[in-house]
């Protein structure tokens, strides 16, 4: 369980660390992009002990990110993959990915994922959809979205400041 | 601290996670995105006590995400700002937050990321720099990159199956 604060953000980044922050999460996900399917093997590569990767896969299978397909009967045994839900995850395990593998790995990246039909390293970008362009953290705003809801706990200026678009960066006193 | 069997993957994934994967760690820079530098607007914003938050700032300061900037003497106080380290996770958090706004908010997000020339809502994509084309985890393969070390401890097929460029979300036994 997630600490009581933390379940209060409703911000939706603080809503899918809910689901995938928890650390060996993200890990279990990144096993399965690499194809790995069945418990021993994740349990192999993760180092991980049995009963906790038990939890951890149970888990991702009630949040809809894996889902289970038996392989064997007697006694039954199940491939654990990937749903549409968690292939949507994938631009978030090149992003972490790619950072660090320029910053955290000095002896540069185990394993990386590149485009099979040119063999280049794919890189994770925020895009714009319309203008179909690739855009800086200085291209963007940051804006109240359909949940957005006031915060009276916050002091006026702030709440007030982060009521209403401003762009990325910005100081949220001023800005 | 990271559990010790965490810290012994070299995966870029998991060292990214080293780094970010504290949870309030991405909350906090979400914020700093979202143009919040100081203490006290943290504080307010993330719910969390001082003494945690404190730890934290120092440590996104150490690992150079965040750099203090003092905006007042006696006595000193500072703004926390993002450095170019930390800009470049903007990409994880546009993902999460895209994600988390997909699946995980049912009111829809409470604040998202626009592009300023258009307004519309940045997503997080895949993307080969050489070709210029967003990519789908079918268009990707994974391979061994530059840190790759063999792991002995991995049973012969699995350790060769990851030993070679694949088809991403191929089956690690057969594929």
């Amino acid at each position: 369980m997630l600490p009581r604060t933390y379940s209060e953000q409703t911000c939706s980044i603080a809503r899918a660390l809910e689901v995938v922050g928890e650390r060996w999460t993200l890990l279990i996900l990144r096993d399965a992009f690499l194809g790995i399917r069945r418990f021993d093997d994740f349990q192999q590569r993760l180092e991980v002990s049995r009963s906790v990767l038990t939890g951890r896969l149970a888990e991702l299978v009630d949040a809809g990110l894996l889902r289970r397909e038996p392989y064997q009967e007697r006694p039954t045994r199940y491939d654990y993959l990937l749903t549409e839900k968690a292939l949507e995850l994938w631009p978030a395990l090149v992003a972490l990915g790619g950072w660090g593998a320029k910053h955290a790995t000095p002896d540069g990246p185990p394993r990386e994922f590149f485009h099979r039909e040119c063999g280049t390293v794919v890189q994770a970008v925020a895009h714009c959809p319309h203008c179909d362009v690739l855009l800086t953290p200085q291209d963007a705003g940051s804006r109240p979205g359909p949940g957005y809801r006031e915060d009276p706990s916050l002091p006026e200026e702030l709440g007030a400041a982060l009521g209403r678009p401003r762009p990325l960066l910005a100081d949220a006193r001023t800005g």
